[in-house]
């Protein structure tokens, strides 16, 4: 076997359905945000407008964390220079570890590498070394928490995308003394649905079970300090683990997992993906510090967010843009089909200045392709007011359906 | 069952086999590296100097390093705001990426969010993703490479330890149509030890098979441009798959894969490490690349470094200290015992202001273990013979065996 006429082809196969993914080359401009630099294959470049970032609150660009960040590159460098085990523990990793089982109510914290990777490791860990444990994953988990639930090698229920009646009857044909965890998202991503926690946390206690939510795209922007849908319902005290991510509302990187002392430090004493790894540099847990004691305090991104995001919900309903409604920030359009979603993306960029990036396969099931729109605080009315009008003029030209008010 | 005593309990077992990890809390100084704070439990701090850090040649602390990633800050911001398909992939990326091909003299790279995930992601992607295809895996390879092909589900065979005899006999008892793998490290990260490269490449040629070298402790250390202890043998092209680190030699944080076009684009396709997850930042990408094109043209560290680590291997020779001879920069001192390895390591930090972690199971198999002793160019002769002094009179305190020269 030809084992590179074999990846050739599957490359091949991808282009031809549509799915083969070609990277937009940024370059982001702080201060500016969300205008940033493309450069385009010829090496020309131009100015875009970018509505697709997960920066949600524009924080990669606040004063307070690019200072910190460089306050710290500094003091210490640039990287941590070591495991957390061998050298690798910063005074900022500890003090970011403090900051965020603070903002979940939690007795401790821990940091990974990445909200990838801490899902992988902390639902691979203790899926694996609790002997006998039943997962019980929402359909629609993200990839991370799949892979980690896959790496532990457990017994697994899957159920209905936020259907906690299904939840139940999964959970009621189980053996009743074996130890069991209900795994799932508050915000999904790519429809931006939310889910209904309390009657999760409920079903879970009917039948003894820990919790784990991934709360990735709600940490910074719902509840008063930011710690979540799980923190605006005044349910963080039902769930064992909330996990996180420091690449998105809080504009930096990394991710971490928060619970009970004793939790943390079993992931922390167990997971190979946590123990065998370079920390983060340490002024990226002092800048991702300063972004989570920013929202603690300030409502100010949060309100504004919200309120552009509804802008641009009434300004895409106004031209008859189809777009999923969700009780979050996320404002999905809905193409369905590969091909046609990539042309789209192609000629905002190319003829409106527009950076929406087409949402395809494996990210989302075939037929539901989709332009995922995030607005964002820094988002001008002006700017609303050209995306909704760029694409209604590219729904005339595609002959896509408008939605009828 | 209760999973909370069931943690503790395997938390209670670690500390009673000496196997409980404190991460010792440091402060990095920048400029004054191998100087750092600690942090202590009781809130004190004190100065120590590193001997286990992984940034080798010290160039987490470089001003080319720490102003470009300064300057990246002002310019770009702090993180990149998404994954690599959405909206994250930045200038910096795409510069890098180039840098790591020609460090390689591959035709192209791939950037992770660390050397664990590059590992993981692109093992665990090229074995489940070629059909039928046999890993053939040193005994002694890290954690992030066994992950990854566990991962994958492919058939694995694990040859002895550098033993290409083995290798060839596990190959030949093979089905020779079938797809293969050799997969190793250059440098051993804990005996420091070198893998016989030439000699596994051919085997692996006589038999068809693709190789995968895991570079991390070597990139930027070893070969004229720092291309690895491939590069410095003139064996580069005759592996398929060159995997490196940014976060030790390189002094910030990720890792990458390089290879022939249709491989990388492959991974780049179908990883869910790669896909999943938040692009680094572009500061630390910016900062890598100056890191690497400093170490493609400057000899002084390697040479210095290199001279650092003859002394201190003199050194402990004049005072008997016991310590694994090898044909890298890693100084392993054997204790053999968890327990008076870590008393070392605590007598060494708070009475001679010396920090060298100690090294124990899962890291080292029990009974081997080790403080294991990095030098950089950084530390002077006074540094040294404070470190050999120091361990000294621990040996004599402790009454372990001296080596007879
Ligand atoms: C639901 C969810 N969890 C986890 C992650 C991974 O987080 P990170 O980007 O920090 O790796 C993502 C996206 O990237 C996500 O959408
Ligand atoms: C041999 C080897 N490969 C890979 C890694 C992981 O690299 P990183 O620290 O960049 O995750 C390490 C250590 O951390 C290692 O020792």
């Amino acid at each position: 076997m030809d084992i590179f006429a074999h990846m050739q082809q599957a490359l091949h196969d991808l282009k031809t359905a549509g799915n083969y993914r070609v990277f937009a080359e940024l370059e982001r401009q702080c201060s500016a945000f969300p205008r940033a630099t493309v450069h385009r294959a010829d090496g020309d470049t131009g100015e875009v407008t970018v509505w697709c970032s997960n920066d949600y609150l524009g924080m990669g660009q606040n004063p307070k964390v690019t200072g910190r960040m460089t306050e710290i590159i500094a003091k210490c460098g640039a990287g941590a220079g070591g495991t957390r085990n061998i050298s690798g523990t910063n005074h900022y990793h500890v003090q970011l570890e403090k900051e965020l089982a603070d903002l979940h109510g939690k007795e401790a914290a821990l940091i990974f590498t990445s909200g990838y990777v801490s899902n992988w490791a902390a639902l691979g860990t203790l899926l694996s070394r609790i002997p006998g444990i039943i997962v019980y994953s929402d359909a629609l988990n993200h990839a991370s928490m799949i892979e980690g639930i896959r790496h532990s090698g457990c017994e697994r229920r899957v159920f209905r995308h936020n259907d906690y009646q299904h939840l139940r009857k999964l959970m009621a044909a189980d053996d009743p003394k074996l130890p069991k965890m209900v795994a799932f998202e508050s915000v999904y991503s790519m429809d931006g649905d939310i889910a209904p926690i309390k009657e999760i946390c409920d079903v879970a206690d009917e039948f003894g079970a820990i919790t784990y939510i991934d709360e990735v795209h709600a940490v910074g922007m719902y509840g008063p300090r930011g710690g979540g849908v799980a923190e605006r319902e005044g349910l963080m005290d039902r769930i064992t683990v909330i996990e996180g991510t420091l690449g998105k509302a809080y504009g930096c990187m990394g991710g971490y997992i928060t619970g009970s002392e004793v939790l943390v430090d079993f992931v922390r004493s167990f997971a190979s993906g946590f123990i065998f790894t370079t920390a983060l540099p340490p002024a990226l847990a002092a800048g991702a510090t300063e972004a989570i004691r920013h929202l603690k305090e300030s409502q100010v991104e949060r309100a504004r967010h919200q309120a552009t995001v509804a802008k641009v919900r009434q300004a895409l309903d106004a031209r008859g843009i189809p777009h999923m409604h969700n009780p979050s920030h996320i404002v999905p359009v809905m193409v369905g089909n590969a091909a046609k979603c990539k042309w789209i993306s192609d000629i905002l960029l190319d003829q409106f200045g527009i950076y929406v990036q087409p949402i395809n396969y494996p990210t989302v099931p075939v037929g539901t392709e989709r332009l995922r729109i995030t607005p964002t605080p820094l988002h001008s009315d002006a700017d609303i007011k050209h995306l909704a009008d760029a694409l209604s003029s590219l729904w005339s030209q595609c002959a896509l359906a408008r939605k009828v008010a």
